[in-house]
């Protein structure tokens, strides 16, 4: 059993990976959901759909968002009474946000719909959102002060500087049904290649779930998602320097070792072994940039490896 | 100043028609929102939007409901989910579903919202929801209780008998700011040809409503939407006789002779003028079928002629 914590499309990319190498149903993956949005009065999960429709083979691949094929219908014509088209929902991707809306005001939990949506998919994992409780990630920009973080990464296109990132909710908010479990019971737990501040950051600030990664540290891994110094999409390098870390694998390692045994770094970085080995786990160096499925089905197999530590 | 009270098609049809023989910002239209709905969490008017649509000349005159050149990603994509497909939204007509719930959200009023969604379409008249306040349209059905207006209309094809109409939510409801005084004002009240039980029926059952339109009664004209014993469209007629009325111009002239000084009837009803007249009130003979805007207009002059008693 492997459980992953995940964010946007580094980790469904690596996901898209490891369900080649493993039984589908044998991985869990816990899914940030600090980046949920209501817009229109529709909620909006990115970080899952991008997992869900990644895995399902239907993301938009050259956006990295989305599903492919998409049209523009919905979004064209709200253009005619000026209203919200910064966070663009093609007309086919509303279908899940209107699905999601209506079962949730049916009562239902983002985990019960989150299941339902997966098996439309015909998705064999299982995808738990981090909780079934709103947490929202809030970034405090210069000149602006707190705003949403959709707000800063899609309306900003995270090109203003961040120096504060907090979690509003978070400390009433509990881990979903089976996340902890899946955590516990797992073989292998996986740090997938995301954000380390606002896409796994969420996960494990929500209650219990940092400490049971911890406990778990011997069979868990991470990926680093910092490439020689920078982020292969979106802003986690400029973002770890902002906050004070270091935008490097040795940043990466310092911020897991709590949680991790060993970190996966990519083969640039392979000068930066015994320095990453400092921080107190143990570096695997692989190639990590997954352009296709392939080339993440091979990272799968080694980090499962190296977790395993065959 | 003319005001006319609105359901759904026959009214748009008819303010069509109206604004193109007196000036547009000269007329206001108060439409029913008993039929409001909300699905998938979006407010959804369906007669605010039919009236829109119409007038700007944008409906689907084939379906005689939502937007001309539609598409409809969104819906196939919902069927995915086995979501709620009941209730057919275009992706076009969601952006305007999109934008209210969205409006509404921020705390605006549906009159508000109503306002700008009829500038966005360059309409110079003034459209105003019969209520701010929820009022819904409620409808015993045979073999099946009570269920939503929709549910009835569009679920069931308005294909199973009614027993009995409520208006939940009437009892506490007010008039949209601008309702009474519009009534007040108006050098003519026109009830339009819309189903009296359901479209109308709303409208003068909001608090208020039905005594400034009894105080205007000598001003006041109504179009029979019934022709010959039948509705042109939709259940009035068999939904009048289901309710112990007649379902005929007499019929129309007995629920409405409290409320307006003049029926307009169809030419195909010109033998039943002495019955209307009995009924208290006086009776013009007129084509009344709008196949078109033309036709519309002059139906529109004949009505206010009557109204004026030119």
């Amino acid at each position: 059993m492997i459980t992953a914590l995940a964010g946007g499309v580094g980790a469904a990319r690596f996901l898209r990976g490891l369900i080649d190498v493993v039984p589908p149903a044998d991985v869990t993956a816990v899914v940030n959901t600090g980046d949920d949005i209501v817009l229109h009065g529709l909620h909006i999960s990115p970080d899952l759909d991008t997992v869900t429709y990644t895995l399902a083979d239907a993301i938009d691949r050259e956006r990295g968002w989305g599903l492919g094929g998409e049209t523009w219908q919905a979004m064209e014509s709200l253009e005619r009474y000026k209203g919200n088209t910064w966070f663009r929902l093609g007309d086919r991707d509303l279908a899940t946000h209107l699905y999601r809306t209506q079962r949730l005001g049916d009562g239902q939990t983002l985990t019960a719909v989150t299941a339902e949506i997966a098996q439309a998919w015909g998705l064999g994992l299982r995808i738990l959102p981090m909780s079934d409780d709103r947490v929202e990630t809030r970034v405090v920009v210069e000149g602006e002060g707190e705003i949403g973080f959709q707000e800063y990464f899609v309306g900003r296109q995270h090109g203003v500087p961040v120096s504060e990132v907090r979690f509003a909710g978070v400390d009433t908010a509990n881990p979903g049904p089976g996340v902890l479990d899946a955590l516990a019971d797992a073989d292998v737990v996986v740090i997938c290649p995301s954000n380390p501040i606002v896409s796994i950051g969420p996960v494990i600030a929500v209650g219990g779930v940092r400490d049971a990664v911890v406990a778990r540290r011997e069979q868990a891994i991470a990926v680093s998602p910092i490439i020689a110094g920078r982020a292969l999409k979106g802003p986690a390098d400029r973002m770890l320097t902002e906050l004070g870390h270091e935008a490097s694998v040795v940043g990466v390692a310092r911020l897991y070792a709590p949680l991790v045994a060993t970190l996966v770094i990519d083969e640039e970085d392979a000068d930066r072994v015994d320095a990453v080995e400092a921080e107190g786990l143990r570096c695997v160096v692989a190639q990590t940039i997954m352009h296709g499925p392939a080339e993440a089905a091979t990272l799968a197999k080694v980090v499962l490896a190296a977790a395993r530590r065959d």
